[in-house]
C-alpha cells in the first residue's frame, strides 16, 4: 500500500508503519519515501559536487549534521528539514576534533546500518558519511574559534570542544552547501555558538532549531544515554526534574538565580550523579545572571559513571 | 569609437586608451566596458543576495579581494578574473582585523574615487565596498586561524595578521560566493595561508594566483610604496636586487641557504633599509631549509622609515 502524506507530514508515524510493514512507502512532496532513492556519499569532493549540481537545478537543500547513532531527536530534525527545503541532506560523522584527549571518542556509539535504515525511512535524500581521513588531511592547520559564547558551560569542562564543533560545521557547510541547517535545542550552547559562527562568518545559510525530544519520563534523548547502567538510567531523569523545579520556582515568581540553582542542585544530589555545572545564564550572551529579568537559559551537566549528560530549558 | 577585444584581452592597454579618450568603450566577452554597468554594493547582505541571484542564473563569479588603493598589480588580477568567469567581483575593504595595534591602519592609503574609476575601466561588474561596522558586528567573536604556515615570515613580525586575513577572506568568500578567487603572488605567504584555508575548510572556490607586477626598476608594486620618501623609493629596489642575487647564485649551482641569505643581506645593508627577515623556506610547508633540494621560496621584508616592504621569488 502506498500513502500520500501532505506536508508537514508526521514522519515518525509513517516511518513506524512503514517499518511494521503496514505500508510499503509513503509520498511526501511528490517523492515516494521507503524506496531506494537515498544516495550515500563518502567523500567531501563528491558531496560538494552533488550539492552544487542540486543548487544549479534551482533546488533548495536543508541539512542535519549528526554524529550518528540516530534517535527520535535526530528524526524530528529531519522532519523539520523536509518542511524547509526540497532536498534533505544529513551527515554522520563522529568528529575527532571535538573530543578531548580523555573523552569518549573511541567508545562513542556507532551503528551505521541502523542509521542508514532510519535515514531511508525518513526520506533523507543525501547521506554524507565521510572518513576522518577525508575530513582532516594530515597537515590540517585551520581552525574556526568562537571566543565568547564558547568560554562558559560545556566550554569550561570541555576545552577545545567548540573549536572542533565550529571547524567541522564550517567544513560541512562548505561541503553540503545548504540553505537551511537544522540543529537541536538540546545542545543549547552549541546552537548559540553555531548561530554566532554563521552570523560572524556570513555563511549563506539559515539556522533552524528543533525542540528537545524526551523519553516518556522526561530524559532528553541522547546517543550517550546508552552508556548508562539501568540504575543510572532510572536516576538520569534528575536533569529534567531539576529543570522542572527551576521552571516551577520561576513561574511562582522566584527571580534569584542563586536560589533556583540551589534548588536544582538539591535535586541532582539525591542521585549518584555528580554536578559538572548548573548555570543560569543570559539566553543570548550566555553571561551569568543574578537577578532574572530577561530570558534565561537554565543549563546543567551531570556526570554518571557511564556518561556525562546535559539538558536545558529557557525560562522567560 | 568602440573596439571589440577577443579574450584574454590586454585590459591594461585598453584601459589606458579608454582613459586617454582614444576609444569610448571596448567589448570583452560580449560586454561593453567603459559604460556605466558596474554595480557598487555596500552591505554584506545585498552582496550575498546579488551573488546568489547570479549563481541561480547559472553564471560563474570570479573575485579579487583588495584593500583598495589599486595599482597595476591589482588590475592584472582583475584581468585574470575576466579570463576565468562570466562575472567579475572585486572588494575594497581595509580590514582592521589584520592590522596590529602599532601598525598603519589609520594611515593606510585610501582613494575610493580613483579605485572606482579603475574598476569601471577594467570591467569589474560588482564592486563590494562595505564599512567596518557592516563587516564586524559589535559582538563579533568568531575567528579563523591558520596555525602552521602563519607562524613564520610575516607571521612573526605581525602577530594576529593572518588571523585577520583568514577571517575576513572567509567572510568575503561567504558573501561574494565566487567560483574563483584571484590573489597576487607578491603576498606569497598570504597566498599559501589562504590556499590552506580554502582546502582545510572545504570552501567551494578555486584559488588562482597572478604574478607580481613590478615597476620599471624591479620594485614590486604595492600600495605602501606611496609611503616612501624619494630617497627611500630609489633605495627600495634593493629587495628586488637581493632576490635577483639569490636567483643568480641559485642558477650558478649554490644550494646553501645560509650563503644565499648572506648575499641577500649584504645587498640590503648597503641601504637605509633595516632587514625584518630574509628567509629561504620550503615553497609548500614554509619550513626553513638549509640545503635547497626542493623548490624554495626566497622571501624578505625590509623596513624603511616610511614603510615595511615585502617581496619574494620561488627558486626551483
Amino acid at each position: 500500500m502506498r500513502v500520500r502524506v501532505p506536508p508537514p507530514a508526521p514522519l515518525l508515524f509513517f516511518r513506524k508503519v512503514l517499518r511494521e510493514g503496514k505500508i510499503d512507502s509513503y509520498m511526501i512532496k511528490g517523492r515516494w519515501i521507503g524506496e531506494a532513492t537515498m544516495k550515500i556519499i563518502h567523500t567531501p569532493r563528491e558531496m560538494q559536487k552533488t550539492a552544487q549540481q542540486i543548487r544549479r537545478e534551482g533546488k533548495t537543500i536543508s541539512f542535519v549534521p549528526t554524529m550518528g547513532c540516530l534517535h527520535e531527536g535526530h528524526l524530528s530534525l529531519i522532519q523539520i528539514a523536509h518542511e524547509k527545503a526540497a532536498v534533505v541532506a544529513a551527515s554522520i560523522f563522529v568528529n575527532p576534533a571535538q573530543f578531548g584527549p580523555n573523552e569518549d571518542l573511541e567508545g562513542y556509539p556507532r551503528d551505521f546500518e541502523h542509521d542508514e535504515q532510519l535515514c531511508r525511512e525518513t526520506g533523507v535524500d543525501l547521506l554524507f558519511y565521510p572518513t576522518p581521513e577525508n575530513m582532516y588531511l594530515e597537515e590540517h592547520s585551520v581552525w574556526v574559534n568562537e571566543e565568547s559564547l564558547s568560554n562558559v558551560l560545556c566550554g569550561t569542562s570541555r576545552p577545545g570542544h567548540f573549536r572542533g564543533v565550529c571547524t567541522v560545521v564550517a567544513k560541512l557547510l562548505n561541503i553540503v552547501l545548504p540553505d537551511f541547517m537544522v540543529l537541536g535545542e538540546k545542545d543549547a550552547q552549541q546552537l548559540r555558538v553555531l548561530r554566532r559562527m554563521v552570523r560572524d562568518l556570513n555563511f549563506p545559510v539559515a539556522v533552524v532549531s528543533g525542540p528537545t525530544v524526551r523519553e516518556a519520563d522526561g530524559l532528553a534523548m541522547s546517543s550517550r544515554n546508552k552508556y548508562l547502567s539501568p540504575a543510572e538510567r532510572a536516576e538520569a531523569v534528575c536533569l529534567f526534574r531539576a529543570l522542572e523545579t527551576a521552571r516551577e520556582l520561576f513561574s511562582a515568581g522566584e527571580r534569584s538565580a542563586d536560589r533556583i540553582r540551589g534548588a536544582m542542585r538539591a535535586v541532582i544530589e539525591k542521585t549518584s550523579g555528580r554536578v559538572d555545572y548548573i548555570e543560569l545564564v543570559d539566553n543570548e550572551t550566555l553571561e551569568p545572571v543574578q537577578i532574572m529579568r530577561k530570558p534565561v537559559l537554565a543549563a546543567l551537566a551531570v556526570r554518571f559513571s557511564g556518561a556525562r549528560l546535559i539538558d536545558n530549558i529557557v525560562l522567560q
